[in-house]
This record gives C-alpha cells, structure tokens and sequence, in this order.
C-alpha cells in the first residue's frame, strides 16, 4: 500500500466538484457534490446524538439499500431542528442531485455542515443544480473538499493504493472538521471513494471498523455534533475478485481503508478550531484497548490539559487527574507519563525534570503524550490538539 | 429558616482563622483553621477522582472514627501525586495543628488545593503554627475563608439559622473553587460547622445528600479535582435533642444544610475562572431526577454552549444538541427551550424569536436556561458559568 497525492477522485470512475450556491453569506464554496459513474455499493456510520439532523435521517433511509451514486454535502447550514420544513428541504437537495445526475433519489446520501436551526434556503441548491454541473470533474476532488469547510482553516484530503488481486485498488477521502469534534462521532463529515469490488455487508464492517480507529479518535471540544456522518462509495471499477468475507483481501482493504481514515482525522485534531498544537496521545500498558481509549479519551477531553499545552505548561498533574476521572481501574503510583519522551512522573510522583527541556518540547506544533498504565499489554492512540484564546473566539460569535 | 451573615464562625464554639505561612509567592493568605472549643461529630465527602491528594487520603483515615475539632486547609499547593514524602507532610501538617490546638491527630482533618506535583514546604506550616495561633477568633471566619482561596477572585460564605426542639441551631460554611469544577466533585473545598446535636450517621447522610444537591451540581470546566473535600464538624452547642433518625427535625436539619451548601456552590459557579455570566439550567419534564441532571449536565458542561453564553449569542442549537448526547432517552420533537423565559424552540424547530430580546437577555450577568423535556414530572436545576478568553489565560499558565 503505498499513499497517493488526490482525494475522491482518486479511484477510477469517480466526478466531483464544489461550488457556491449562495448559502455562506461571504460567497465562499457552499455545495459539494461527489459522482460515481456507475452503480456503487455505499455505508455510512453517523451521529450518535439523539438529535439527528435532516439529511442524516434522510441518509439513514436511502442506505436501507446499500446502493448509492452521489453524494451531495452543502456547508454554511446544518438543516438540523428545522421540523417538516427541513425534511423536505433535504429531501429536495438529493431530489435535485438526483435530477441533475440523471439517477434515482434514493441513490443519493446528503449531509449538510453549519449552523443548527436556521432553514436551509433549499432553492438555491436547486437553482445551482439547474443551471448545470460544468463544476463536476474527474479533477473535482479538491474543490469539492473545500465546499464543505465551516471554520476549517485547510481542506482535508487523503488516498491511497494498493493491489487486491492482482488488480490496482483505491480509497480516496476527503473531510471537515472542526469544531464540535468528539467521538463518537465528530462534527465532521467524511466522504470516501473507493473502486474496490466488495459486498455492501462488508463495506459497511470496514467502514464501522476504520471509523473506530480513526474519526472516534479524535477530540477537539467534546461536542458530539447532530450531522456527523461518514459515507464510502465503492463502484468496483478496479476489478478485483468480490470481497465477501472477512478473507486477507478484507484485511488488506481494511488495513488501507484505516489509513485513510487515519489521515483524515489526524487533519482534523490539527485543524481544530483555535488548534496552535496538534496533540497525540499514546496510552500503553492498558489491560485492554477500551480501557486505554477511555484513559486517553478523558486526557484529550480535558480543557484543564489542552490549556496548559496552549501555555506550553508542563503540567502533567492534570493529564494524572485526567486519568484519575476517567472511570477506569488503575494503581496511579505505577503510571508513568512523558512529554515528548520526556519521563516527568513515575512511582507515584513528579520527576525533577529538566524544565528548559519540557518547555523546548512543549514549543513545538507537534506533541506527543505518553502514557504507560503498566497493567496491560493493550494500548491506543488519539489525536487532539490545544485550546486557545481563539477557541473562545470563534465560538463566541460563530452564529451571528 | 433564616439566612444570616457569617461563615464557619456563625454556630455557637467555633474560632477559625487565616495566615500567610509562605506557600503562595505572592505573599498572600495560604493558611486557614477552624476549630471548634468542643469536640465535635465530623463527617466528609470526597474526590471521586482514582487520585486522591494525600490530605484527601489522610482525612479518610481520620474520619474512621467520625470525631473531629479542627480543619486545617492551606492553599498555593495540592500536595498531591508526591509519593511518600506527600503522605509525610500531610501527617505533619495534622500533628502541627494537633500540637498548638493541644488536641489530637486524629482530631484534625487537613485539605490542600493548589498546583499538583511539588513538594508541599511543610516547614513553614508548623513554623507558623509554633508561633502562636493568635490568628484563631469568633471572627475569623472571613480571614479563613480567604485563605484558601486560588484563582477565586471572592471569598465564598454562607450561613442560615433554624429552631430545632425549640433551641436555636445554625449552620455555616465556607468554600473555595474555582477552576477544576465538575461533579462528583468539583476542585473545591467546602467546610461547614453546625452546633447542631446529631449522630455521625446521621451527619454524614445529611452532608451527602446536602453535597449531591449543591455542589455535585456544579459545573466549571468538567475537570474533576484530585483534592476535593467537603467537611462538616457539628458540635452540638445548640442543645436540641439528639438527632438520631430520619425524623422531623433531621428533615428541618437537611433543609438548612442544603440552603447552605447550594449557597456556596452558587457563589462557585459565579466565581468559575474567567467567568463573565452565572447560568442556571432548568430541566423540567424529566422522567426522573437523574435524567433531569444528566440532560442538564451535559448543557453545563459543554463548552460550545458556555463559549455561545460568553459570546451573548441565543444559539439553543447548541443546547439541544448538548441534551442530544446526554445519553437520555427522549423525543426532541417534544422538547422546549427558553432562554431568560423567552422560548426559542419547540414543535421540533426553532421559534422566530425577538433577537433584540434575546440578546438583551444574554446580556445580563445572570441567565437561566429552561429545557422541558415533556416527559415526565421530575426536574433539576444545576449551575455553570460562561467559558471566556480568561478561562484560557488563567489555566494556559498556571502552574508556573
């Protein structure tokens, strides 16, 4: 497996595209739109918030047969909370894709990313769809990433390839972020490609599974969004034998499935809103990966840590007492925790550590935190990153 | 039931204190005493966090034996995540107020808040206790309230008086916050006395309940501290018949605690680092108590809405979805939602609110937010605070 330069139009017999509908009052890229040529097998994991925004309903149902073409995102209004008003809206978002492409309805999936409670002014998505799809090309992918960026400051693309039967197989993805992030799942959106040959069943398991390790990875602020959701489309262009059953051509889709999701997320956790530091956090030693996930969940949850990496404070008692409310069983006088590779507290209690060494680590764009619980052999890895003044600021303001 | 002024010296028998030992650099009061003239019923609620400060160990042990005369509290240092010589100097501390008290060890119940992991200078403790505790008086309650103060920018009291079996009964206490804020418990301190007469059992059901009703319902930064304490000391001057059961006037006893305690948990939330608004959620229409809370402490804690309230903006999007992934089971079609009493959604959707009221309304420094979830009879109210550039600046660089 090997990694690609491209996004969703990597794969073969893939279209995408972005432009702006009129949505974002500044007239940046509102509407993205990703085609598949041919019929393809499509998943999709999403929100686990009992709030549930329009198109991830609407979503939802189209997927009860695991077959879509294209997939249409607008950024700039979350058409969530809207009542009767925002289903119809979002189901004349796919209706108009659908018209556009010339495929049916239910063969497209809709997301949308922005604002909740305000309606979606559905019209003009139409009125852009009408007026043609000259936006859409096999060149399309990045444009189409950065149509559905909110407070994302850089557009999120990753691809890779790899051989599955003698035959050159592909997944492209693309993402937002970036705020509202926190598994399960982030306010993120990701929509992947693939030209792999595969049964919907096992689409949707690697799917599931790679979400897991990557997407639910990642915490920016603790919110869990109404909208989040991942989409794959796997067309079967690259003619590999039919992927039916968890065989080693599972295994080696997963594995570069992960990867892609990975990479997505890891653009994510640095482009968190305010982000100066991207953040991973390594817990080892675990009696099993969910207990490390919870450990490591509450460390890259907690605004007392992410504040201090902000003041490039090397305040490991926080990321201790993190640990500490994390609901998991451990002995805290057998954790040993470093900076950067940095031992700053073992046997239950600070080390006299270098202190011009710490803040030099503490400096860079890039950290990492270890973990060691010493009770286990499982361990796991997450990605956050810092919180700044402009967390506050962006927040503070972000409907008005 | 009357609320009166004072703090831990308002009952009958008590003397408190505070003093600048040279813990804090700054010179300010870092050292508080409460003692009672006579030996006393103690009870105590703690940390839930797995790592507990040594004075949070230590004041376990002493409460085995649920008899208590003193409180000793210092602030500039949690002495906590110091291995053996942590557990030393906190059993020094104890026996330094044991010794200038002329009681014994065990008698003494001992708190610590500050920064995590250095070595708490013990020595200046017990040298400022072996010069004389000329600080202690019937009106030092207030002195001793501001020396545990941290990032606190008010020192918190409160103290209410009742009749029990025709005797005159009060309560006072005394708290410290306030970043580190979040059920069960919060960083903080809270130390009352009653001259109540009461069995320990009795006392420490009353506390927790108290405790659960107050201060477990505050929320700062959802950090949970490694040094929370919460100390009663009853010393049964007031003279009303025993309480030994669930009777009458333990219910009257129960009541006042409560006034208190939600008293100073208010004032913590109010004083919740770089807090600019106080924010009281309502949650009515719950199936039960505990889905009330666990509805409303998911909106209190999260910091997309906290960051909204800074920002005065009315995004009850962000409220909803907060209830979203609560964890409840519940309709959001049927929930509603007002801000300050103007409603802003119901029906499933956003109303078409007066923006100018509202953000009148947001302007004010103190906002209730009102959530019914039209499902049931029971409700909770719980206290935040807004999340601001200052939470940021005070916790980027506090450590050093």
């Amino acid at each position: 497996m090997k990694q690609i330069a491209g996004g969703v139009c990597a794969p073969q017999g893939f279209k995408a595209g972005g432009t702006a509908c009129g949505i974002k009052k500044n007239g940046k890229p509102d509407l993205a739109l990703i085609y598949s040529e041919s019929p393809a097998v499509a998943a999709g994991i999403f929100t686990l918030n009992k709030v549930q925004a329009h198109p991830v309903l609407l979503s939802k149902e189209h997927l009860r047969n695991p077959q879509a073409q294209a997939i249409i995102a607008n950024s700039g209004n979350a058409n969530a909370c809207m009542g009767a008003e925002g289903m119809k809206a979002t189901r004349q978002m796919a209706e108009s894709a659908a018209q556009a492409l010339k495929i049916k309805t239910e063969e497209v999936l809709v997301a949308s990313t922005g604002v909740i409670g305000q309606p979606l002014p559905v019209a003009k998505i139409t009125a852009r769809l009408e007026q043609g799809l000259e936006f859409l090309s096999a060149g399309g992918g990045h444009a189409a990433a950065e149509a559905i960026m909110t407070t994302d400051t850089f557009s999120k693309e990753a691809a890779v390839e790899f051989e599955l039967s003698g035959k050159t197989v592909r997944i492209g993805g693309m993402a937002k972020g970036s705020g509202m992030i926190h598994p399960n799942m982030a306010t993120m959106l990701g929509f992947l490609t693939s030209d792999v040959v595969i049964s919907p069943e096992l689409l949707q398991k690697a799917l599931k599974t790679a979400g897991d390790k990557s997407f639910n990875r990642v915490t920016v602020d603790g919110d869990t969004s109404t909208n989040d959701s991942l989409f794959i489309l796997a067309n079967g262009r690259a003619g590999n034998v039919l992927i039916t059953a968890e065989s080693a051509g599972f295994a080696t889709f997963l594995e570069a499935l992960t990867t892609v999701c990975v990479e997505l997320a890891k653009m994510m956790a640095k482009d968190g809103e305010g982000a100066t530091k991207f953040v991973t956090i390594t817990v080892t030693g675990a009696a099993s990966e969910a207990e490390a996930l919870q450990a490591g969940k509450a460390v890259a949850g907690s605004n007392l840590v992410k504040t201090a990496l902000f003041g490039e404070d090397a305040n490991w008692g926080r990321i201790l007492c993190a640990v500490g409310y994390s609901g998991i069983d451990f002995d805290p006088e057998r954790v040993e925790i470093a900076l950067g590779g940095l031992p700053v507290y073992q046997g239950g209690m600070g080390l006299a550590f270098d202190e011009a060494k710490a803040k030099e680590i503490l400096s860079q764009k890039d950290i990492l935190i270890t973990i060691n619980l010493n009770r286990g052999g499982a361990s796991a890895d997450l990605w956050t990153c810092d919180f700044s003044y402009d967390y506050v600021k962006i927040n503070g303001s972000y409907r008005t």
